[in-house]
């Protein structure tokens, strides 16, 4: 039984996960591919750290690097992080020299994913990314292999564990935003740079990928647009569920004669909506395609486990002699798409105003969205705050980005309008 | 570009839906495979029905055992039915003359997949059946190849789209089982032979194959244990609902020291688990492994589209050069397992009787329960109906299956026990 030798760069959570895997299931993933997985060297940026694990038996690098070079390594696994710098150069050093590449890393993937798969191609490597997206669900394998027989339209899905957590304990515990941010810091789930969770930059790394998987596009990152949850408020929660919504940042992708809209924002769903209930650290996504409708994955979507699992999988599939291209399709097939741009959606849109309690400030208000042709569903008011402000709540019919921000502008010029008002898009799944 | 070459036995929903699929998707799929997938010949029972697809560009076979033999076939596509007969001597001699083969077929899988595969192992060619379980969902694939990292524990879902319709019809529009019944079959919704979708067993094909690819055993439909829905009124639904829980079709695999339980019955499961809120024609599948902890999957279980996506889905695979074992391990790494006898299960139920309104009756049904030691948790009875008959419904505590069966066994022969009491597990997934 020939052995595929792999090399590990990074040894965090995953990096640790993958090792305990691949040391528990030995026998067993020897039996499914056929090939026994050996791990030759390992690499990370501090070698004494206590990891819960023995490391002693693998050859450590102090520079990762060499790893490409290694004539003993048939596969490196990147789970350093960061869409530059020596992730990057691993990815592109290991590929040049015929190693077959598996990496965790959204961002290297989002920023630079069609030139590595180029690269794979050139040298007839393979390169996967399976734990880069919801690590618990197979979800670029089941799109780019299971549905393969569709012209996918959509993806969608909740992409980010900790935002989805934080949405969860606020309508759980009835906190504000503030509040459950410092707990979940103090629980050590917000990354490093936690602007990448809140401002749905994560979510959009993994959108940009999902859409290149899906569509045979070329993953354009730069074109994501991307709206975090910092400006959810308790109020937003509530007022959301006596609407009979909840809310949930989406990463939205489709693929029309319009172009790729690709978008990540806080969302209003319909509290019956599958995805509607996908609570605390779980990711979701749905696929839909012209012939399967539609198809609901939900699965863990951080932590060790799912993530190694993910990693591992990857391994599997390359040991059991899967090649093929890395987006499922040649490089020179992928067509590189027009972007939709965020103020050309049309929906109904949740608005929340807060306002000084004085005569007229209604009148204003319907006055700027009749100026802008936005018409209104639902409009609550539910008596004062302590302070004598007040919370003015309302559903558009389905209308025009543009004119809600217009409208939005222009009643926060109004001086009796208090915070600057808040939009959410309403998508009714 | 070298073309495969395929052969389609029957031409049903399915087989109409994968020629639509390939004609309609030729080009992306032959940018996805790299290869063009040429249909070279078709076989049906009656070859001059309207199919609303025209065939006639193709050549006809009256005798698809032929396309075993023909040397311009490379893929044998059956879409017939049945675990024996015509299908199964089609999958015998495509596959002893290397052609690969692809089947929907979940009856001959659930019975002869071990002996199959085997055969396809032998004449190294791919055997495929992503079809015949959930047609929606790309489940064995997921299973088998996406999750492939993970020691898999538990495998259980809703795998019988019209018995799932059926269920949520009844409490949808308060109409009892045989209303629902007469509808279902007015909408062609039930198998030409309907014990196969009320009796369970069409769920008890899927869950022996998904058994098979998520532990590694070998198929064995024989040990599966099947009880259908046709004792379901809507009195159970309704009081279910009262009780928290809603009424679902599952099947229930899992692999543990004790050796490997197959179980398809009815279940109170409760009405927050995601497979609850699983309504009308859609399947879904749970799969709880050591690393990725739980994943669950949902799609349309039937129909043209679907099941014809999932069956060009495993066309792609091959024609993309995908091999390996049917079962994702060699026939040789597959265990035979123990099986676990339904009468072992350990868990709370549902009790429903149907009782004549007089003294002592339920002092007598007490004092059975007593006697075989089975603790009630709840216990309802709400006024008479209109002929003075009244039902009395309770909850168990956890206990043994065998000593509820056996106390419904004494129960039933009370004189002032109308129907037969019936028994419903409660899982509290």
């Amino acid at each position: 039984m020939k052995s595929l030798k792999i090399a590990i760069a990074g040894l965090g959570t995953v990096g640790v996960g993958v090792i305990k895997i691949l040391e528990e299931h030995s026998a067993m993933i020897a039996a499914r591919t056929g090939r026994r997985i050996e791990i030759v060297a390992v690499s990370a940026s501090n070698r004494s750290r206590d990891r819960g694990i023995d490391i002693s038996g693998y050859d450590w690098a102090d520079n990762v690097l060499d790893f490409a070079a290694r004539d003993d390594v048939d596969m490196v696994i990147e789970l350093i992080g960061g869409s530059d710098g020596v992730a990057k150069e691993l990815a592109q050093q290991s590929l040049s020299n015929g190693k077959s590449f598996v990496t965790a890393n959204k961002a290297l993937i989002a920023h630079h994913g069609a030139e590595l798969a180029q690269s794979a191609e050139d040298n007839n490597i393979a390169m996967r990314f399976e734990a880069s997206v919801a690590g618990g669900i197979p979800i670029i394998k089941s799109i780019g292999e299971g549905l393969a027989a569709n012209r996918l339209t959509k993806v969608y899905g909740i992409l980010n564990g900790t935002t989805n957590y934080m949405l969860s304990q606020m309508e759980a515990t009835g906190k504000d935003y503030g509040e459950i941010l410092e707990e979940t810091k103090l629980l050590g789930y917000l990354e490093a740079d936690p602007s990448l969770d809140l401002d749905g930059i994560d979510a959009g790394h993994k959108l940009a990928i999902l859409g290149s998987v899906a569509f045979g596009v070329k993953t354009d990152f730069d074109n994501v647009y991307m709206e975090g949850i910092r400006r959810i408020k308790l109020v937003d929660i509530e007022y959301a569920r006596e609407l009979g919504y909840r809310i949930k940042l989406l990463g939205i992708s489709s693929l029309s004669d319009a172009g790729l809209e690709q978008r990540v924002h806080p969302c209003l769903v319909p509290k019956s909506a599958p995805i509607a209930i996908v609570d605390n650290g779980f990711n979701a996504v749905v696929v839909d395609g012209d012939y399967i409708d539609r198809t609901f994955y939900e699965g863990r979507g951080a932590g060790e486990g799912p993530t190694a699992s993910a990693v591992v999988a990857d391994i599997i599939d390359i040991a059991r002699g899967r090649s093929g291209p890395a987006f499922f399709v040649p490089i020179g097939e992928m067509q590189e798409a027009r972007p939709v741009s965020i103020s050309d959606r049309n929906g109904p849109y949740y608005i929340r105003l807060h306002v000084e309690e004085q005569p007229g400030v209604i009148a204003d208000i319907t006055a700027a969205l009749r100026d802008e042709d936005v018409s209104l569903h639902i409009m609550l008011q539910k008596g004062s705050e302590q302070d004598g402000t007040v919370y003015v709540i309302m559903v558009t019919h389905e209308t025009h980005e543009k004119r809600v921000m217009n409208a939005l502008d222009q009643i926060d010029s109004l001086s009796s309008v208090i915070d600057k008002p808040l939009a959410i898009r309403i998508e009714n799944l």
